[in-house]
């Protein structure tokens, strides 16, 4: 059998391998992308599905509109009203099958063999898989904790003319980095000015640690950049905030973006299930989406100041990092030091090799080079607090310096 | 903005703009490619998503595996054997977002600009529509009521040597034909001979009129054709029998292939909603399957029965058509006659000129011409009587030949 050549953009994921070795009993894992199943609401959504089904049986278990089911819409204007982004009304976003098959109708309909991308370095992996099925020349920009550098930025704007610059600018995947205010006036700016297509990935903004939420979505703070909102595509997701079981994402974008993307939606999958669009939309009219929020919030929030006082008590001198802000994710960088600062004797260690002693301890994490779209840092990783209590993470941050003691 | 070249192969559906005039007041669809709401079993469903939520609340809410839910393959595979499908182990399939989605994965995986694919003429719009998205040309092969031509495929199959060949032997969207025994076996014999990839498209086979099923699948009768089941795709759908909006479909084939696809479906949505996974699992399990199945199949050729008998009665020597054995379709060419044999006096009249005069009668179907990939047959249409209850269909019936003789 002959397999289309856009497959051999892709590698098959290292990640994919190393998730296989995670179902080893007693692993302590910081190596998942996903939040905890106990913070799931299931009395919530338990409740707006009995609705949905004795309210709404034939529109929940029938066919749907490919844009959304109206409903659901309607609540998902709200909840992004509830954001800070108003003026977003029920028809000016489409639902997607999760935040995923939003950046896959952005690379459908977009993207093409020529095209450059831009991405935050290091930024989602699935995205930069995703958008290379379609053809593009993917390419990092590098950010620090305040989000991506926006003068280089600029200069590889104009090097590469990119058709797409890719970002998530709340508490990214892996980076946890929170771009500032001011760096997203000025992409805004930039977006005008080049007339580039901004992609906004914000599935992490509503898990902030911080008393106040983060500064606004680049959709919210388009009206003080005239001309911004035309070239800006923002794509949310419940998955983190909610259950992404029931995968549910949407996107706002120009009118004539969406009704593209929407047409390769009709021909991708039909339409997202009506079920889950008709139960999520019941859990947010239910009003119990604040309450929940608050607590997915305090519970991260707890297990990130957790993360962050064992991996300075434990992992010392080894690595250095930025305590995120929100999200899910300590990005930490290898710095070649012994926990007590002495110099590693290990000269190949990098993640991967640190990832495979790591399991030998029980414990598992990402190696960070597969979220670098170019010029890879090998000595990065990925940790995640989310999924594991403060006892586990405790123990799993002791195992980690166990093993870099011993790589 | 500049959108991806692909999207040029493609043209915004002339249906589309028909299925806005649906809304209407009064008007009684033909038009629907959809099965009834009034035949979904809400309580058995409703049911079933508690159990997901009572016993399984964390599997069906958190993300899951992208070649999906094991619990819901174990319970495809069972269903599977049931429509004489043996031998397909829960890890020989993958879930799909409704087979639409499986559709797009074909296309993803396997097709490329420079590609044929051979479709019947006419066939499922939708699957037109998908593949020339991924660039390959896509040529119709001539039908009848007993299915595809097998000698004129085999004539083209040595002129095009197309990669792919997509089919759906029983009960096809929009020609209601059904695929004699002999042409399976003869079609098995040739994607053996030119090893050429055959995907069977198979949402209707459960939905049959008479006492017995129709001919066993292409994959339940692969193991008659040596070498032949490694060349099938065999895509089914719980959408006619269960609930479109569950969005639940699935793919058997090639080791190699399925593991391509659930890359790309990795990269297109991570996975099927858990929670629809989780919930059609628990109703397969329920056992409340063949009663629905009973029920949904003696409704439907009522119906089909009754439009039958008015097309005969009402419109008279203006249509030819065979009468479906099963599915939601009638599948009827006009004449270029009046209902009594006298000659049409518009010589324009078509599929879609009468449609339009339909609409103005207050009846609604599709005209035909879009199920063509290529050689266009624009006297024909489509006729659903899935969703019309007799006493509708009758009235609708009349408004039709009201309408061709104002035309």
């Amino acid at each position: 059998m002959q397999f289309s050549k856009r497959l051999d953009n892709v590698e098959t994921s290292a990640i994919r391998e190393l998730f296989k070795l995670l179902g080893k009993p007693g692993i302590i894992s910081f190596a998942g992308g996903f939040p905890d199943s106990a913070m799931f609401d299931i009395e919530g959504i338990k409740a707006a599905s009995s609705q949905a089904l004795n309210e709404q049986p034939g529109p929940s278990l029938q066919y749907g509109a490919t844009e959304g089911y109206d409903p659901f819409r309607e609540q998902l204007s709200e909840f992004m009203s509830s954001k800070g982004i108003s003026g977003v009304g029920p028809h000016q976003l489409i639902v997607t099958t999760g935040s995923q098959q939003a950046l896959d109708l952005v690379g459908k309909t977009l993207l093409e063999p020529g095209d450059v991308v831009l991405v935050e370095a290091p930024t989602f992996l699935a995205t930069i898989q995703c958008f290379r099925l379609y053809g593009p020349t993917v390419l990092g920009v590098p950010i620090d904790k305040h989000g991506v550098l926006v003068d280089v930025l600029e200069q590889m704007i104009i090097k590469h003319r990119p058709k797409v610059i890719y970002l998530v600018p709340s508490f990214g995947n892996p980076s946890g980095a929170l771009t500032s205010l001011e760096r997203r006036l000025k992409i805004l700016e930039l977006c005008v000015k080049f007339k580039t297509i901004v992609i906004e990935d914000d599935p992490y903004s509503d898990l902030y640690f911080t008393p106040n939420p983060p500064p606004d979505s680049l959709l919210a703070l388009s009206p003080q950049v005239p001309g911004s909102r035309d070239w800006l595509v923002y794509c949310g997701s419940l998955s983190k905030v909610l259950s992404p079981g029931l995968r549910l994402g949407w996107m706002v974008g120009h009118p004539e973006f969406l009704s593209r993307a929407t047409m390769c939606k009709q021909f991708g999958d039909a339409h997202t299930s009506t079920f889950a669009q008709a139960t999520a939309a019941f859990y947010l009219k239910s009003g119990r989406m604040p309450a929940t929020l608050e607590k997915v919030r305090s519970v991260y929030a707890q297990r990130a100041r957790v993360m962050e006082e064992c991996l300075k008590q434990e992992m010392g001198h080894s690595i250095k990092f930025d305590a995120p802000l929100g999200g899910l994710f300590f990005w930490a960088k290898l710095t070649g030091l012994m926990p007590d600062g002495s110099p590693h004797l290990n000269t190949a260690l990098d993640g991967a090799v640190l990832a495979k002693k790591a399991i030998e301890h029980k414990v598992a994490f990402v190696p960070g080079a597969p979220f670098f779209a170019s010029n890879v840092d090998h000595q990065t990783l990925r940790l995640s607090f989310a999924t594991a209590d403060e006892q586990r993470i405790k123990d799993g941050i002791k195992r980690l310096s166990q093993a870099i003691l011993e790589a």
